[in-house]
């Protein structure tokens, strides 16, 4: 009688996940590529192609089909189930990520959406509801390309825009395409992966925002305007290997004192003008090396991300401008080469204002914010409208083992996600 | 009858040493840590301790039995070999240098003073002459201090130097200890190989300038008025790793970025002030070292130098200062750690007095100068009677595969080196 009660006086509760199963789905999944005696909280270490992906993989699809789906694997080694729907003719609403790992990652980065994807499955199952259109669960392949350097792999396959080379390469003494035999994907046939424009109603997928601005803003839902352009440079300086203590200050050619400023200069030139951009040097390697010896040689990384590929376009005119007058301050030879550019991905307007309203009917408060990290929903949008749910990563940590969000966070936002897959399977 | 006539005319020549056989042992010596398909001109790196290192022992032990004289190994790996003096009560002369090198290094340095040391000998026996006192070549194991950065290591040991935790540093995965005994030592009786005060008449090293003075003045023989203070310290910077992308750049706590800050003010710091000290960041590791993640740890190496140790303090404890502003601006912890510190060594006035009148009787120019660079004979110098020949460095280059010296400026210093001997072996 009072639960009647209370029904009666809140608006009609739609379905809602079931948080502690999809928690134990989580800590469940972490163990594969858990360190030997380690916890939840030690992270994991579940590389594309590995074992424990591979057995981490078995595992989503025996999810998969507890929930009543029957999982196919295609060609890249991406798993995919579909859920009919009472129009079986309709492009289904595609949902879900990936749950490979960096090494020494976390176990929220990909997981969450992947298994999320699930439980929406589960409680649609539960709440006996049968939507207009298909639903199509996916965990794709590959997505942090710590394998082969080759970022998210499987949602490319599907897009089309795998490079025949790329299953060439070699990482850990194995080709590409024998590590994607060994998962079960048949790189012979990859052109039977690809998904047409249009093929799916929409792509949504919920993730961990992997940053630390809703944590800060103390909002539940973070609403993604759209994934960064990323450009990425190799540095190359040349300078002059000599004796550190016979050399003069004034005749030296010090490649790691150039390399010094740059890294200062791309700090400055990256903060100094407003916007979200963000520029980092990550890797610098010094030749030869060695206390006494002043470096002749620095390599080193510029990456460069934002929204707008014309402003990271800028920035990096204003870093190679000043790489210049470094060069000539120093004595040495500075050449910046670009290596890598990923174009930004735009959400869909109308797949974020669903999102929105999905918030906003479960109480929660939201933020729009753009997405610093490259997601397979990047690759997707080039296909459909594509939408993006993030939630808090407690202090911002990911790609670590301290990578955290909150139980009732991951909770809320499966709940957004499942309102809204509901709404574009009308 | 042409010959006769010439050496009446001439003042009576005394025994000179055989360049050609010096430069052919040099490129001898050469190959040994030399570049697989490599020549001369691409220089040497022959690590300590390394294989290398090793054959070219191997190679000068062998060039010493060729020259009469029966090589022995201490426990620290210095070989040396004693000549018979008429009076062999008498503590000797001694004099010699290394043979290893630093990663990429030339030819000359170490390689020349070892050598020659050996061609005085060959000359003396070819001359049919018998000094008063005994001679004694030698040359020192681990000079540069690439490996455990532990520099003048064999010099040190001899002089009872050699701290016994150094012996348990651990390099390439191996300790110093069982390095030392891969090349013939025993680590385990180290106190047999101490020379004492007195146990020499005097110390003498022939070495390359290893900077630019001579050679710009067109001079051939330096004299050595002493050997600069070296401070060395480790750093190390502890920031956070975190996803390149996601974090904002207000959030960072990058370690590289305070590094680069901290490598540019050791260069400040070390210039701003008048004088003939130098200071250098020549060593530098970044973890986790990856394009997408901001440099969690960062490890580099700050060497300072100059006549005066003081001075070098004081430039030390600015550069603390420095660096416990920048852990505050750039939200990192830095730690700086002394490592090594080698006073200065004067020249005894004595022996410069004798290096000046060899070079006179050869018609050959000299300069005074400091050694910017450390040696062995600033070790021998708290044990006796020091003094240092210096032939020119073409260009001021050094530890570099263009380090040259002019063939005959490395026979004039040999002459000097054997005028030397003579004087002080009377």
């Amino acid at each position: 009688m009072g639960t009647l009660a209370l029904s009666a006086l809140a608006e009609p509760a739609g379905p809602r996940v079931n948080g502690a199963r999809l928690r134990a789905h989580l800590e469940a999944l972490s163990v594969f590529g858990r360190a030997a005696g380690g916890s939840f909280a030690d992270g994991v270490s579940r590389v594309a192609y590995s074992d424990a992906d591979l057995a981490g993989r078995r595992y989503v699809m025996g999810l998969m089909e507890a929930a009543g789906l029957k999982p196919r694997m295609d060609a890249a080694g991406n798993i995919s189930a579909r859920r009919s729907g009472s129009d079986s003719a309709l492009a289904p609403v595609l949902f879900g990520s990936h749950i490979d790992s960096v090494p020494s990652g976390g176990n929220f980065d990909g997981d969450l959406g992947s298994l999320a994807a699930i439980e929406v499955v589960e409680t649609l199952n539960e709440a006996g509801i049968t939507t207009r259109r298909p639903l199509e669960v996916v965990v794709w392949s590959n997505e942090e390309g710590v394998a082969y350097n080759s970022g998210v792999c499987g949602s490319r396959a599907a897009a089309g825009r795998l490079h025949p080379d790329e299953l060439e390469r070699v990482w850990n003494g194995v080709k590409m395409a024998d590590a994607m035999r060994k998962i079960g994907g048949n790189p012979d046939r990859l052109e039977e992966t690809r998904r047409k424009r249009g093929s799916f109603h929409c792509y949504l997928e919920l993730h961990i925002e992997q940053g630390g601005t809703l944590d800060e803003a103390g909002i539940p839902i973070g609403v993604v305007e759209g994934i960064v352009a990323i450009d990425r440079y190799e540095v190359e300086i040349r300078g002059f290997a000599n004796h550190a203590g016979t050399t003069p200050m004034p005749q030296r050619r010090d490649a790691l004192l150039a390399a010094s400023y740059l890294t200062v200069a791309v700090n400055e030139i990256v903060r100094r003008e407003p916007g979200r951009q963000v520029g980092t040097v990550g890797q610098l390697s010094v030749t030869p090396n060695a206390p006494n010896v002043i470096p002749g040689l620095v390599r080193l990384t510029v990456e460069l991300r934002d929204l707008s590929s014309a402003k990271i376009a800028a920035l990096a005119e204003q870093i190679r401008a000043r790489a210049g007058e470094i060069a000539s301050r120093t004595q040495t030879e500075i050449a910046m080469r670009p290596v890598a550019h990923d174009s930004e991905a735009l959400a869909d307007p109308q797949v974020q204002a669903s999102i929105e309203a999905a918030a906003a009917k479960l109480g929660l408060k939201t933020k729009r914010l753009p997405s610093g990290a490259g997601h397979d929903a990047q690759v997707m949008a080039a296909l459909g409208p594509m939408g993006m749910i993030f939630v808090p990563s407690v202090g911002g940590i990911s790609h670590s083992p301290r990578e955290f969000s909150r139980w009732e966070d991951c909770a809320r936002g499966a709940d957004v996600l499942l309102e809204t897959v509901l709404e574009w399977a009308k």
